[in-house]
Order: C-alpha cells, then structure tokens, then sequence
C-alpha cells in the first residue's frame, strides 16, 4: 500500500524521473552522491524503527497519552488549567489555513493573521493599561529576562547596576534568568519585596511578581515609587485573568508588563507552547524585543497591517544585538485573543469572579475546618499552613486525582481556574485535614484589597463585542483566514526555512487531554508517556544529528543556539579556560548566530565569506591567529546559508579544533542532511534543530517553533537542566541552565515530530532530503537562464535551496526582487526569502513536500515575470508603470471603472490562464512601510478610523 | 457568564431591541403572543435539564461514549470498520465549509461540493462498470427498496409481477423491501438462488447480493441470464471494496447496482449516517431516484456542474412519485469519494488484497484446526462450521474483545476489513475451537473463483491520480471548498430549511471512537451508552413535541413521513379499518407529503388552500364528506409552508378526527414551535422532525439528515421495530415495520442533536424560537415595501419565514425571482428558498441564529437589488441588460478586458463598498440547464474536455 512517505513527498515516481532528467542525473542516490562531498556523507542507515502507517501512528501516541495522568490541575505557577472554545479549537488551532501560514514577513497576504495579532496586542495592551505590547514572546520566563534587558538598556549612566527580582517571582522565572545574567555579567538579585525594603542606590530594574507565586495580592505602589525614586525601571510579571479584577501595571506606574496568555484558552501541553506577552510604557516601544504589528497604508491609502519597526528583525542587530527572539508565539498568541472576543470584557470578567470565588469559597472552608490560611488578599491561589505535612497533603490529593503544588514542608498552594469546580472542595479540605467532611459553604467575598480592585474599563474596541456568537465568531475567522496564503493554498518556497507538509495525522494527537492537558510540574509519574515520548525522540533526533545527546528544551531555534553557546561557555570554564570567549561567525551567517553569542557572553569575530560562497580559509586561520587561547567555537551553517555542501567543512572544523575550539553547527539547514550526513560526526561539538523546519512543527503565522539543541557526549553534562523530579540517570546528568521556562519546553507539540519519524523511518526521512535536494537543483536547472543561480556546490549543484540573483536585473530596469516578490502574490504564490542572506536575491526552497506540478506552476510564474521584465529592458515600459511595481493588485483596482495603466486589466489580474479560476486576490495593494513605522499605531484602530475607510 | 445560548441566538439584547422596534412590538414574549394563535399555545415549560456548559456538555457524552466498548468489528453484515484518512477527516468531515453547506440547488455557488459529488458518481459508476450514478442514497437496504421500485417501473406489461430477492441478501434489506413491498401491494419472495433456481415467468427484478451476506461469491450470470431471458431487471447488491477484485454487476449484465460506500472511510457509527449508492446501466438514467450531478454549461460557455434532471427533485411528483427520496447522504459521499482519490486504484486494489489475505489466512488457519469452512468462494467473510457452538464462539470472541455474527445455532461469520490484523487470527483459532494455538500461517492464496476475476481497469480519470500527495490533496479540497458558499461565510436564508448554527461544540464528539467505532449489530451490553443517549433523547423530543414516543430510526424527513403513515395504515388495519386509504393533502404542501404518502400505499386527494393560504375549511369538509369511511389522515404542515400560523389548525385536526382520520403534522418548521406549542397537543397523532433543521444537525452539502417520527400512544406500537437484541420494555413495544438498515439510524450524529438541547434547556429553547419568529419578522417589515410580503397570520404576522412576492415585479419588469437569487450571489448571499411554495417567489428564513447585522447586510442587498429592478421600471435599462439577468458575476468576466455591459464593472462587483473586502466571487456564471439535462453527462468529464477549457 502507499506508504505515508509516499504521501509526504511531494513527486510522485514519474515526477520525479522528469526532474532528474532536468538536472541531468540518473537517480536521487547519484544526484545526491554528486552533490553532497564524499567526505561528510554518513555510510550507516539511521536506526528507526521501520515505518509505521498512520492508523498505528496513532494508535502508538494513544499509548503514550494513555500513560499520561489528566489530573485536576491546582498547582498553579504559572500555568492553568482553560476550556480552548471548541469553535477556536476547530476552526484556529486545527485548521491548516491558520497553523500552515508563514511568520508575515509579506505583509500583503498575512492581513488575517496580522489583525489577529492586533487583536492580542490590543488585548495585552487594554489589560496591562500600557500603551503598546508586542505580539507575543516564548515564554514568560524569558519574557521576564527580555524585560530585564529591556530595563537595563533603558536606563542610562548605571553601568554595572542591579537589577532585583522579587522573592515572589515563579521559581522558573528565577532561574532563567539568572543564567541570562551570569552569562553576560549582569547583576541580579532576589529580595522579598516586605515593608523594609528599600531600593538599592544602583537598582536599575524591579520585577514584581503580581499575584505573587505564593498567590499574595500586595500593594505594588511603594516599591514601584521608591524604585522610579532610585532612577530604576519596573516591569510587573501579571496574570491576564487576574488583571480584570486587579489594578493594572500601567494603573500602578510600572514600565512593562510581563506574562503568560496560557490561561486564556491555550491547553497547558505539559508546559508549553504557550504565548508570553509584554507590554511597555510610552517612549519604551521602539525598544521592544520580538515582533511587534503595527498599522500603516497601502498604496492605494487604505489600511493595512504589517510588522512594525523591522527589517526582517529589527532588533537582532548581529553582536550588536539586544535580543535573539526572532521566532514568536504567534498561534498561540492568536487562540488567545480569540478566546478574549469569544468570551468578550463582560465574560472574562465573570470567569475571573468565578475563579476567584472558588478561591475564596476554598479559603473560607479551610479556615473554617481550622487551618491557616497564609495570605488574606489573593486573587486564584490559596496557600494553607500544614505544619510538616505538605508530602501528606498532596499525596492525599494526588489520590483524589488533584495535583497541588508543595511550597515548602509547610505549606501547600491551591490554584483554582476557569475548570474548578465546587465539588472538589470536599475533597480539598479533607487532604488537608485528613478528616472526611461536608463543608458548609457560605457567600463569597472578595479578597483582592480594596485599593487593588480595578475600575477601569478595558477591550472596549468593538473587535471585543461584534463576534459574540458563534455563527458570527466563526465567520470573522473564516474571513481573516481567507485573506492569508498559507500552505493549504500555495506552496512557500522559503529559502532556510523549509516550509514543508504538515500531515494531519501528525497534527492531531496534540488535542488529545492525555498531551492537552498535563501540567509542567505534574509529579513524573503521571507523566511517563511523555517522558518515554521525548526520551525515543531524543533519542532518534541524536542518532539522525549524529551527537551523543538531544534536549528538546529550548523552543526556537535562537534559544536553541543560546542553550549550545552557554553549553560550551560552561565546558571552557570547568576546563579551567574561561577566557575563551571568541565566537567565530562567517559573514553570511543567520543574524540570530550573532545575536545569540552576544547573549551568551560571547564575542563576535567575523570570518570572511570568499567570492564562492565558502568560509574564507585564510581569513580564518588569520582569525583563530589573532584571538589564539580566547577562540571559544566557531559557528557555521551547514549546507551553508548559501544553500551549497561546502566542500571544505572538514578543515574548517579540524582548524577550530585545533585552536582548542568547538565547533557549533547551526541545523536551520537539516533538511538537506537527514539520512545523508550527520553534523555530529563530520566535525560538529553542539547543533541545534529547527523541529519546525525540517521536523514538520508548522509555523503556526510565526509561531510555536521547537529548536532542540544537541551535543557531542562531552558536552552532555551542560545540556539545560530539567527543574522538576528527576528520575532517570539519562535526566540527572543534565546540569546545565535551563533556557525555557517548563522542562520539556513545548511538550505538546513534540507528538508532531516524534509522528513524522515513526512515519518515514530511515528510508522515508533520506528519500525526503534527497527529493528536497532534487527540487532545488530542478528550480536552479530550469530558472538560470532567466536568473542567475548565484552559488553551486560540487559538480555545480545545489543543496536544497536556490539563490537566484536579481541584482543584474535590477540594475538594468529597477526591477527588484521586492517588485518579483509582489507581482508572485498576483499568481496566488507566496514569496521565496528576499535579501537574506544575499541583498538583491530571491532564495528558493521548494521542499521535498511540494509536488512537480505545484513546482512548475512557480517556475512559470518566474518565467512570465522574466518576459515581463524583458519588456522593461526592451524599452517597451517603463519600471514604474508596469505591472511589478504596481503588484499585488487588488480586486478592487483591477475592477475599477477608471483604469489608466500602462497594462491590461487581464495581465493584471490573469498573467496566466489558469489564474482565470481559483483566483487568491490580495486584500491589499502594496504596503508602504515607512508611514507605518514614522506613525508607529500598534493596537486596533479606533472605530472612527473603520468609518473613514467607508 | 455567557450562556451556549447566548452564542446560539445571533441578535444580543441590544440588537434584539432594535429588531422589536421594527415590528412594533414590546418583547418577544408579547411577540410571540400576538404571532401565535391562543389556542395551540402550550402552557407548560419544556421538562429539560438545566442548560449544561459547553464543557460539561462535552463532558457527559464523553461519559455516554465511554460506556459503549469498542471492540474489533467483525460483524460484517454490511458494516465495516475503516480507517478514515485523518487529511479527509480534518479537511472535511471537520471543516464546517464542508459541512455547514446546504443541497446544491443553486448551483453556482455549489461547484465544489457538486464537482467532489461528480467524483463520487465516477467512483461508484467504474467500480460497478455501469455508466451512470447517482449522487448517493440513505442506506443499502433503502437503496435496495429503490432499485425494486425501479425495476419494477422500467418493466412493462408485467402487472403484479413478482420480484425476487437472494436469500443472500442482507436481512436488514430484505426487511426494509418487505415493508415497501407490503405497502404498495408488491409480491415479493425471497429465494435461495442454487444451481436449481430458475426465473418464474412474471419475474419483474431479481436482487443479487455479491459478495453474499455469508460472504459466499457465486457465478450471477447463469441467474441474470434467467431473469432477462424472463423479461425481468437484475439488480446487483454490491461491495466497492470488492469491486477492485471481483467482477464488476456492468460486467456480468446486471442492470442496477447498489450498495454501501461505508467501508471508503465513512465511520461504523452504530449504523450511520452512511452513504448508499445506486448506478444503473444506459437507458435507465432517467428512472434513477435522488440526486443526480450533471454536467453542463455556464453563461460563458465554460464547464459547470449541476443537479440533473431536476426541478427541485424531479421524481418527487407529488402522489405521481416514485420515490420520496430527497435529502442524500452529501457528505458522507464526498467522504468516501475523497478516500477513493486518496488511496487511488492502486491503493484500493491493495487494500482490498489485504484484506483478501486475511481472510484466506483466517480460513486457512481454521481449516488446519479442523474447523469446516462454509464456503469455498469469499471476498472478506470466513464463515465457520461450529455444530451447535455459535454462542459460546461468539461469548470466547467477545471476551477477546471481538465481536463476530452469528449466522445460525451452526456457524459464525468472521468479517475481515481494513483495520483486521493478523495478530489476532490466533484469538479467533481459539474462539472458534476452544483450544489455545499459536496457527502457522502459509502464504495466502485467491479465494475468488477464476471466472470472477476483475480485469478490467477502474478509476483511470486523472482525479484519482493527481492529488496523491497530502500537500495536493490538501490544496485540492481547498480549492473546492472556496468555491461555496456555506454557512461559514453567509446566512443562508432558505425558507423550511432551517440553515441555522451547527457549532463547533455540538459537532465535536462525532468523530470520537467511543461514538464513531461501533457497529450497528454490536451486542447490547456493548451499546450502554447510545442507547442511553438515544433514550434521552427520544424523550426530550417526545417533550418538545407534545408526544408519547419517538423514533429516531428514519435518515431523512421524507423517511420520518413514511414511517409516520406505515404507522397510521397499520393503526386502522389493526383497528378494523383497513379500507382507510386516503390521505388528504392541502395544495401547499411539500412535495414530499405527497411522495411519501403514494409509498406508504395511500390515495392522495388535495384539499384546496384559501387565498389567504389557510387551508380552505369548506373543501376540507366537502372532501371529507366525499370519502367518508376511507379518510386514513390527513398532513398538514405546521405553521404552513407559507409560513403563518394558521388560525384554524384546531378546528382542521378536529374535523380529520371527526371524520375517524389521523392527524399527521409535518414538523418541516418545528422552529416555530419549539417551547411556544406542541404538535402533539394541539392536534397531531403523528409528526417527523427534521433534525438536520431544527436541531442544528448540519445539511452536509445536501446531507445527511436524520428525521425521527413522533407519534401519540394509540401509535406507539407501530414505531419502526428494532431489529438487534432487545432489553428495554420501551424498545419490545415498538413492532412498525423498519425503514431503514440500522436499529437506530443515523446514530452517529444524535450526539450533534444531544448537545444542541443539553445547551439550551427549556428557556434557550423558547428564546431560539422567538428571536426565529421575531428575525422572520424583522425581514418581512424592512422589506414590504420593496417587495410584498404574500401571507400573512395572526396580527399582520408572520412566522419563522415569510414569502416574497416578486410576481408583480416579474409581469412590470421582466425581471425574476431567479435573476434575484443569482443576484445575491454577486453580495456573497445565498439565496432564499425560490418558488416553493409559490412559483415566482422568494421565501425567507433568517433563522435564530443569524445576528443583526448579517440579517441587515440581506435587506441592505435586497434593497439595493430593488432599486436595480426600479430601474428598468423607470425604462433606464432593459431587464436583459441589467446586471441582475447577467448575474452572477465572475472575476473573469468583470476584469475582461472587452466590457459592453450596459452597467458599469464596479456596479456588477461591488454594487455595496463593504464587498470591496473579502469578496466572495462566483466561480461560474449563470449555468444552462437546459444543455446539461439535453446532454446527460454524471461523471469526471473526460481529460480532453478540461484541456478544451483553457
């Protein structure tokens, strides 16, 4: 029967025998020995199980999540328990025209996604009471270290001054950051935040934590004034929920707000993903790490929303960056704020009441039954005192089948949410009394000090109130979706970013409450499926990487690449070499390298890129001369971001060993690897995965990704820690900083992966990376006489991506390759990747997913635009007034009764026939960039600017 | 918090507020009021649970499902498990563009679903090698009654002719045809067909079941020889699945073919909803009953799919029918197509080999333990010889978790399908003989005889070729799906059907295994949770409705109808008066009524409608008076399909009564009733409800549809009997004659209808209801004016519809209620119901759940629409110039770059701006009917054709 790899490979047999003809090989093994240099091609097969079909797929991770406890959630910090809205769930979260859409780098077809990102912004921005928010960060663990950042960088003339957390801050918060300030030397302390404090002389940042992790509400107002007194910033760590009944930070003077939307209707996924916000006060927002949407016009000045104050990422300014977050929480972000219109200002507030009369109802029957409660204000959580007995208590819970979490011997904390019910009070009281009892409940009162009550409104935007039935909530989503070209409509050639299939069997499982709905901290044994899922997965990452071991800790590839560097920070050190602090980067490298070794600690030394693409020998070893004793590693892409084997990766490798350095291997580029070549064996220390790139993680509009980083058996000891009871050898070796706030990072869609390996297994997975290669080298064959391929490899082949070279062109007509990306929009295809890592070029990556007819419908389209550029070059039009430059073209433009171009309606609208039916139209005309980022708007329009666009 | 009903009903206080206003009425309640006659309202509230949650609702039929086991099917018996591909299963079955659409009547705005239809005909039409299929039918044993029916009709001079069906026949069929046959006086036998069988002189039709329900494969052409050699049809009850292996009825010379497309991914369901298929050799497409896609022609000339040979339902002629068959199993057929497009004929030939193999394993296995194999010819069913042991082998497979058929005291059958692995042929060894063994099995062998072979080649049009990667296929079903309009964009304001929210909520739980994976014959301790839930839900509708019990067993409305008259008939039968066969019908009634009535064996005679739309009183009477003794019932329909409330419904049931007739009250437009009146209290003995109309069971693309029959206790025992082990006293009372193949319907889908009530209890039910009538009303107010609203009730009222009357306009203008429907195509609005009940109008059903603003986005178009008509009143334009008569329009020909409309572009486009964002575009122009109906053409046109297209 067709196996699934048949399935997820694109071309078919026939397909596939007329791209090899194309490319002048005679099967995928000769084109893939002919591309890939002898020296580095792995001769063992990759040890998988063989492969499974799609029903035993499922029926394999059923087990896994089987073996996964659904407890009753109360441990609280951090993380809730929330009904995802079925009508958010079906149509968002399992819908492929929403979680198969590209980060919206092309703004023109990203509108929907955009204005729901708008949505989630206006959303952080109304409750936190703080003018602008971001659209969304990883976690609220590293949102708190960005903040830190962000804090010290907005305080000028403190060099070397403290930042100070408080003793209330989540644990995993901590910890996080505090390896963020040990790695680049930064100051920081955790103090209980009481009456006695005061603010040291050289605080440059406060975080409070409101609630605290303990649940105590406090009044934030002294310690904000005697910091802002000090010349310090404050950020606020605040709750979504929380804050429809409490003060805001913006209301209470901080600067930034931090936190986790998880609670508003995203699954708790045994820790992740989950989207983090922050939200900053006037004159803070050009600073704001991550992305940001913002609104601006088109070229016909009507509204349209585009990422705001970037190009490409604005902030990862190499060494110079301030931030490495590059990859966001898009989807995530989006359910959220989905479940905010859903449930409306007036909804949220009654579920916030009802949490917090749960809480209060618990509270009072504990009291009444005699325990101490440890906080009289709270908002969701209430701590009892059980002198010595807290193991008890949770053990008499755990039996109840409810989790709490242990504060210390003495305490025991209670984290109600939108899903706890009165009925398990009962059994609350008597776990912690150890007495069988009816508790009589009586009226609930508040509990949050009458001075942090909130009065203020917030989500009065109409966007909050015109969807509040289903039918009309459905059809929004509907209409933002279809506004996008995501996978399920076009195929995105999007060099470095392997934008391949996301099988729907592979997607499923993550809804299943036995991934859904198991809290980070849930005691390990009612977590064995997972753990024994991401062990075998681990596992199979490390024998296809070729390394000793994997941690699927970090959740992008950027932190993935920090969680390397700090390993190999840490290694140096305990070898007594902590001086080695060079980190060696050629020229055409990914920004995030830069970006993350500045995190790190690490100093940036550039290494020249030669004419052919390749690392610049001389200049490296000149390099390595230059900082010798201080090189800590050097980082490379491989294939390179140019898209070719380099041929000389094994000296490169072999000169930095030699140097005394360790070699990291950026894995962006792991689709052309897989089964071929393995980074751990020709010459890598530490790489890091792109699970959703080559690992068919979607990209979810910019969001979650999973970059796993992985490491030679030296370097085991320093892989990210797991903060939670450890039971297996393989686990305790680990001792490294954690980079993520839960264990496992973003454990529930790890299913995706651990689904697409069982699936293709050895053969599967290295017919998948020679199909990729294929396609590349087939696009190259078939496009370089229309445009040049600026880089090959061996024998003159490519990798699994293309860069075509427009700069030619553009400097004879002014056609650019922005005008090429455009005018590909009005084909209903999405952009290649523009200007990376090249200016001036266009970089393909077709996949191995995309078929040959979906492949050729792109190459036409490039060679009706060639044709349309010969006309500029013939004289016949001038650059201005064609089509390109005028393109994307709007239904509403080509429709007009005026029409003056110099071209037709139908060349507009129809440069090919096919186009005739099926026709994507954009939602905008072309996006002017500069008006946004000089009138910089981040939240939803007001309603009178709805009124002006008529 | 916000109330499920709340998210129901479209129109929130506020809006609900102004809408009153527009009636002139103070609240819904005194809406209602004025609206509904005193003397039928109930006084009572509705006896429902308080509304649930939506999680908690999800939460109690998570605890039905899970008190039915799913255990390994291998009943067979027509029923078997599948694996429904998880990309069809999302992108479909899950996808509410796909669900949420209605009949392709309007056939512009329906391509998609009628193109994946089109595919489905193909399938069936070159598995069963006949050359024309329908676009499916309720169930096999339903479609074996058509075939009968059609047999009998497409033979001449043969006048109580008898038709003889193979005792191998399912038994679930040959009830079902025996009922029809009773009915209609048609003689009947079922007969063994051996080697001694010869064809009786006045045979009419011989139905053949191959593979036969023992599985055995036999020679039909030595049989088929006979019957035609008698002058008979023969009809083949066929296997698809077989197909691809064994010779197909076209190639043996049968006639008709029919059968379950079940098994092509379509879930066991405890019996449905399933897809049945009918395909019939030249010559007798004509005669084919239900829905048959055509290809014809648009305005343009381009290819364009459409219903066939139909004004509505063409075989609906009122009591001149042959069938009452209406509502199809749409999706569920477009599931089963998009299995055979996914898997292709290679995949299905492979499957069907594994299959094949494991049976012969099976067989072979028990052989070599001694057991005696029944048959020496099978497809996928092993039948055992096990003298006097069939319980305690059925008792040791069930323990296994097994469940196989009992055939007789004497042997077992042993069904294998797609999910059978051999892993478990040892426990069926051991089921059968007691004995634990570890079988050797040898390699498999054919089973089937050498004559019966298939050769021949299947699915060879591209459509099965082209989209075999998920990518393409995932793209593929997108592409359809955008070419409809279905509820997830637009209101679809069909009057008597009900096009209301199907959410997300109450759709969710179909798919569960704990519903999905039970097969209809299951043993009922293994059904617990079904029949509970069934239960329930029997009763909360006998509530709704005013009744003593009700049945859910019938799939569609006009099947409901049927089994409500087979009930009445046999009343009077068993009372004495089985001379009572007259069925009055008002001349407004649906068509159906009428059909129905014809097959139940009633004499149809038409009571006249007063020009108010009531029923003319003084005809009922005469009518009465002219058939006394032979008065059976009467159908009215309630409020009438005018959509009023009819004053003198009380005094027209009083008078059936009198007169010793029944009182059957169509349920079409139970949403005006619901917690207002109840049928059964006001006068009704019987009533069908339309779950796929007021109970938010979704229209699928045309179906499926589930229409229970609710009867008064003198009507109880002729419910339709239960043909499965019965425990329940409620269940042995029912003895009606069955009307459809499985026990309980659709069951898979009364979960949908579970939920909707469990949601909205008593209160949200009632509030439904009036915001339906109030909706209804608003419309009629805003539009009188422009366009007159025909009928109207109490107090200038109208009901949950109102009609208007485009009449005038039509004889003024030239202009039609179709040149207006087609219009509203061009806002993106799905057209009201045209020209039922009155030709040459437009009949309007907002429905509950439609909000303010989509209702107001309606009028805003047909006022517009109005003022286009104004116009060509004015003598400005002519009508066959107008934008109106050249709708719709599509981007094709607005962006043309030849344009000589009368009208400008941006008029046919955009006649309101907001269209000028997310227009929806028609995918066709208007299409000819009458060039598709002259050249008959029901499958994938040929590759050539498409080519021709450009």
């Amino acid at each position: 029967m067709t196996s699934f790899a048949d399935r997820h490979i694109g071309p078919d047999e026939s397909a596939i025998s007329t791209m090899l003809d194309a490319v002048g090989h005679a099967s995928l093994a000769v084109l893939a020995e002919a591309a890939v240099p002898e020296s580095i091609r792995q001769d063992d097969v990759l040890v998988l199980p063989d492969p499974l079909t799609e029903n035993d797929t499922l029926n394999a991770l059923q087990s896994f999540a089987q073996r996964n406890k659904v407890h009753i959630q109360m441990i609280g910090q951090g993380y809730y328990d929330t009904i995802t809205p079925m009508v958010v769930r079906r149509n968002v979260l399992e819908n492929p025209a929403w979680y198969t859409a590209y980060t919206p780098y092309q703004a023109e077809i990203s509108q929907g996604r955009l204005e729901a990102m708008l949505n989630f912004q206006t959303m952080v921005s109304d409750l936190t009471a703080l003018p602008v928010a971001g659209a969304s960060l990883l976690d609220e663990a590293t949102a708190v270290a960005e903040a830190v950042l962000l804090m010290r960088r907005a305080v000028s003339g403190k060099e070397g001054g403290l930042v100070v957390l408080d003793a209330e801050c989540l644990p995993q918060t901590i910890a996080v950051v505090e390896a963020h300030a040990e790695a680049i030397g930064l100051r920081l302390e955790v103090q209980e935040l009481d009456e006695d404090w005061t603010a040291p002389e050289d605080l440059v940042g406060l975080v409070i934590q409101q609630p605290g992790v303990t649940g105590v509400l406090r009044e934030p107002e002294p310690f904000i004034e005697a910091a802002h007194a000090a010349g310090a910033q404050v950020t606020i760590a605040c709750d979504l929920l929380a804050l429809t009944m409490i003060k805001a930070p913006g209301e209470v003077g901080a600067d930034i707000a931090v936190g986790s939307a998880q609670r508003f209707g995203v699954p708790l996924f045994f820790g992740g993903p989950h989207a983090a916000f922050m939200s900053v006060r006037e004159g803070l927002e050009r600073q704001l790490p991550g992305r940001l949407v913002g609104v601006s016009v088109d070229a016909a000045g009507k509204r349209a929303y585009r990422l705001a104050l970037q190009t490409r990422e604005q902030h990862i300014r190499r060494d110079r960056a301030t931030s490495n977050i590059c990859t966001a929480q898009a989807l995530l972000a989006i359910v959220s704020s989905f479940y905010a219109i859903h449930h409306g200002p007036d909804g949220l507030r009654a579920i916030a009441q009802q949490v917090h009369n749960t809480a209060v109802t618990l509270a009072d029957a504990l009291a009444a039954a005699g325990v101490r409660i440890r906080h009289e204000h709270f908002f969701d959580t209430v701590v009892a005192e059980v002198p010595g007995g807290a193991d008890s208590v949770l053990a008499r819970a755990a039996a109840q089948g409810i989790n709490l979490r242990r504060v210390d011997d003495d305490h025991v904390a209670m984290a109600c949410d939108e899903v706890t019910s009165l009925d398990i009070l009962d059994h609350l009281v008597e776990a912690v009394t150890a007495v069988k009892r009816h508790s009589v409940y009586t009226a609930p009162r508040v509990a949050i000090p009458r001075s942090q009550r909130r009065t203020s409104d917030y989500l009065t935007h109409p966007i909050f109130h015109e969807h509040r039935s289903e039918t009309s909530l459905m059809r929004y989503m509907r209409r933002l979706a279809d506004r996008d070209l995501a996978l399920d409509r076009t195929m995105i050639p999007l060099g470095s970013c392997t934008m391949k299939l996301n099988a729907a069997v592979e997607m499923a499982p993550i809804s299943w409450p036995g991934f859904a709905r198991i809290h980070p901290f849930a005691p390990s044994d009612q977590t064995a499926g997972y753990r024994d899922m991401i062990a075998q997965l681990e596992g199979w990452l490390a024998d296809i990487t070729g390394y000793a071991a994997v941690s699927v800790q970090p959740n992008s590839g950027a932190q993935g690449e920090y969680a390397g560097l700090l390993a190999i920070r840490a290694y140096h050190r305990d070898h007594g070499q902590a001086e080695r602090d060079v980190c060696l980067i050629p020229a055409s490298a990914h920004g995030t390298n830069a970006a993350s070794a500045a995190l790190a600690g690490l100093r940036v030394v550039v290494v020249a890129t030669a004419p052919d693409g390749e690392v610049d020998l001389a200049d490296l070893h000149a390099k390595l001369a230059a900082h010798e004793g201080r090189v800590a590693c050097m980082m490379i892409t491989y294939p390179s971001t140019h898209g070719v084997y380099e041929e000389h990766v094994s000296e490169v490798c072999a000169a930095v060993h030699e140097a005394g350095g360790q070699v990291y291997i950026d894995g962006a580029n792991l689709n052309a690897l897989v089964g071929i070549a393995k980074p751990g064996h020709f010459g890598g220390d530490v790489s890091h995965l792109n699970l959703h790139k080559t690992f068919c993680i979607p990209h979810g509009g910019g969001g979650p990704g999973v970059g796993p980083v992985a490491v030679a058996e030296h370097l085991v000891p320093y892989l990210p820690a797991l903060r939670q009871t450890i039971q297996r050898p393989a686990e305790l070796r680990r001792r490294g900083a954690p980079v993520s706030a839960a264990p496992f990072g973003s454990a529930g869609i790890l299913p995706i992966t651990w689904a697409y390996i069982a699936l293709m297994g050895h053969e599967g997975l290295t017919r998948a990376t020679e199909t990729a290669v294929l396609a590349a080298n087939y696009v190259a064959a078939r496009l370089a006489d229309a445009f040049p391929v600026l880089y090959r490899g061996p024998n003159g082949l490519v990798a699994h991506e293309c860069i075509l070279d427009i700069r030619p062109l553009a400097k004879s007509t002014g056609i650019t390759a922005e005008d090429i990306a455009k005018r590909l929009i009005d084909f209903g295809i999405h952009a290649p990747t523009m200007s990376f890592p090249v200016a001036g070029t266009l970089m393909v990556e077709p996949t191995e997913s995309e078929d040959l007819c979906e492949i050729d419908r792109f190459i036409e389209a490039m060679l009706v635009i060639r044709e349309e550029i010969a006309a500029v070059e013939r004289g016949e039009i001038a650059a201005e007034d064609t089509a390109l430059r005028h393109a994307p073209h709007t239904a509403d433009a080509v429709v007009s009764d005026s029409w003056d171009r110099a071209y037709s309606r139908e060349q507009a609208a129809f440069p090919v026939p096919s186009l005739r039916q099926d026709k994507y139209w954009s939602p905008v005309a072309r996006i002017d960039n500069v008006h946004g980022d000089r009138n910089l708007v981040c939240a939803c329009p007001p309603v009178e600017a709805y009124a002006e666009q008529g």
